[in-house]
């Protein structure tokens, strides 16, 4: 017979993976509202406002701007089958799994694809976009991962953004790993196309796409000589139930729209910059820690590591899933494995939203440690939690 | 400053439109359980349970047999872009709003479309779709709604389905408005793709898109010349993350999972038989009611019309939306209204799962007559629930 879920209750795990991340009891509180009917009045206001909110999680004042009914991933193709036609030229950026997919995705509608790449664990160097958008024949569309989830990559937008606007290029963003933990800044940086997903830094159960789109894109979407291929995520038709005609296209996904609404709330609460910070200090305090210990974090400059996913290689004679399983049955910690070319070879630890927090440093590293040692693994042991202690100090100090 | 929907509360409603139904405060509870990785032993078992689960309700041995992490539409979509290539011959039946949606997905899947229509408030003509089926060469494809929701039309399958067989035709059927309401007998038929969606009469919010696949299905998936138009919605990858190989697609809608997996245990607590009896009860005490009212269903003949939802035709006189909105503000009941041609035409009222009981059934009956009373609507007054008490008791000598 089949257990039920209130009853077996699957017990509460600290989430350090690449996502998702813990939520805020307040936000499960919110989901477990009443349903509403997808035009009740109620509802329409609470759209309203979810709009307002991502606004502000975005930095922008773009109208575009709205939570599409799917994952993370709904919101990458949202982006490209909105934007790009059959024909039409792409470059994209591949520093890692999630660039693959951007690559994939965009072959799928029928764009011809030139491919700028670094090596997993390194930034794309503005210089080879360059080269791309310039040897080339008029290129629509150019993507780039923010914050590549399977390296824990931190990706400098600015230059690769001025390129975008002198090749008059549409630059799109994948942001589903740095929205609401890091500066993404839409307007100040002059990105069209930003998409992101809930369940990493915004704290927000799994299940919605955050995306945004400036006047230039909202522009390309309009004059469109094809129906866009995706009648789900045709933005085109969606924004008019977002928009005043609150023409029906779809049934939206009520309680996780609820669920996004106090989500965000949070995050206005604690202050964008405040959140940023937190994000930051958490991140120093532990990689300090896990340096100390004399693990190696892949990506080897720190300007380039995210505060939000951080990438550790696994010592050497250590067995990946064994570590894992361990944190996961005796410390109720979960973190994630490597992605593609990296399974086996780097943990990723997440610190994002509400899971980033002094507690949970503290906890994952102690943890981290005794296994360690237990596993005769070739660590320093009892440094961890001073260089992390440490680490918060000085954060104080700044 | 914006109000926190834990504070404000939105209120209950009784949700008798169209969808979302009602949902038990079990399913609310577990989707409000704390999240879990998606890639979570714990989690991995409840997808097995909630696949489990679905072939229960959709009466089904497909191995493929899962929801897919979009509302009822990306249900729509998943069973065109994976069946079609470009180039492919399709038939579409159109007798509303959600067959007008299969032809124009289809089309964007670069298909051949056939159209094959009938009045809105009409079933399908099976001799049509013969027509249609032999005077063209060899048909890959014949979508049909089993429930229009649009128009509240009750579509039998058994002639079309033998027609898909006679010519090697793969038969995608919409039952977004009629799974977990009405049988769907996937096998007993020989459907070849079924799709619904959860906030119907499931009662589960929406947010995600059951799914099931015959052995057919799966071998025109497996034979495909090209990839499939979507990344999000390519069933060959997401297979791969729901079946034994657990293999990372895209992060699971955790909490709607939970949230699915209660509404499926609550119908296998009820049982199938018994809750579409309870339906159809409900439903033709309702249609007694309204009849007895002198309200005019659109659909003609009985063995036609949806019991889970009824299209009345609105009374000469009366304003669609002043009906509503006191039904709503008075009673706070939910009624949906007329989509496409049917705009301010019919009312559409929904009896799905939850919903459907003999409380709301008399609720509804008597908030509707004093309101067309007070607006002076040419209704017969006081002989709705007297009609509605007899067709329960006729119904029980059953």
């Amino acid at each position: 017979m089949l257990d039920s879920i209130v009853h077996r209750d699957p017990g509460e795990r600290i989430l350090l993976g690449p996502g998702p991340s813990n939520v805020d009891p307040r936000v499960l509180r919110a989901m477990a509202a009443p349903v509403l009917g997808h035009l009740d009045p109620e509802f329409l206001e609470i759209m309203t406002e979810t709009m307002e909110l991502l606004r502000f999680v975005f930095q922008t004042r773009n109208q575009l701007t709205l939570p599409m009914s799917g994952t993370g991933s709904s919101g990458m193709e949202t982006a490209l089958v909105n934007m790009l036609e059959p024909g039409d030229d792409a470059v994209i950026c591949i520093h890692g799994l999630f660039g693959e997919r951007l690559a994939d995705a965009a072959k799928r509608c029928g764009a011809n694809v030139t491919v700028v790449s670094a090596p997993w664990g390194s930034p794309i160097d503005p210089d080879d976009v360059k080269k791309a958008l310039s040897s080339h024949r008029a290129i629509k569309l150019l993507a780039v991962v923010h914050a590549e989830t399977s390296t824990g990559v931190l990706q400098p937008l600015q230059e690769i953004s001025s390129l975008a606007r002198e090749y008059n290029t549409l630059l799109v963003v994948d942001t589903v790993t740095s929205l609401g933990g890091i500066p993404v800044k839409v307007d100040e940086r002059g990105l069209d196309v930003v998409f992101s997903g809930t369940q990493k830094c915004l704290s927000c159960p799994p299940g919605l796409a955050p995306i945004t789109l400036s006047e230039r894109a909202v522009r390309v979407l309009r004059e469109r000589k094809t129906k866009v291929q995706s009648w789900y995520l045709d933005l085109s038709m969606i924004q008019q139930y977002w928009g005043k005609e609150r023409f029906y296209h779809h049934t939206a996904p009520i309680n996780m729209i609820y669920a996004l609404h106090e989500a965000l709330l949070i995050i206005k609460e604690e202050g964008l910059e405040q959140r940023f910070d937190r994000h930051a200090r958490n991140s120093a305090a532990l990689t300090a820690g896990l340096e100390a210990m004399g693990l190696k974090m892949l990506v080897e400059q720190p300007q380039y590591r995210l505060p939000s996913l951080h990438s550790v290689v696994i010592p050497d004679g250590v067995a990946d899933l064994d570590v894992r399983r361990r944190l996961l049955s005796e410390y109720s910690i979960e973190i994630g494995g490597g992605l593609g070319n990296l399974k086996g070879q780097i943990w990723r630890i997440g610190l994002m939203g509400t899971s980033s927090t002094k507690k949970h440093v503290i906890m994952l590293l102690s943890a981290l440690e005794n296994i360690l040692v237990s596993l005769n693994a070739p660590v320093t042991r009892g440094q961890a939690l001073k260089a992390c202690e440490e680490a918060y100090s000085a954060s104080l100090d700044l």
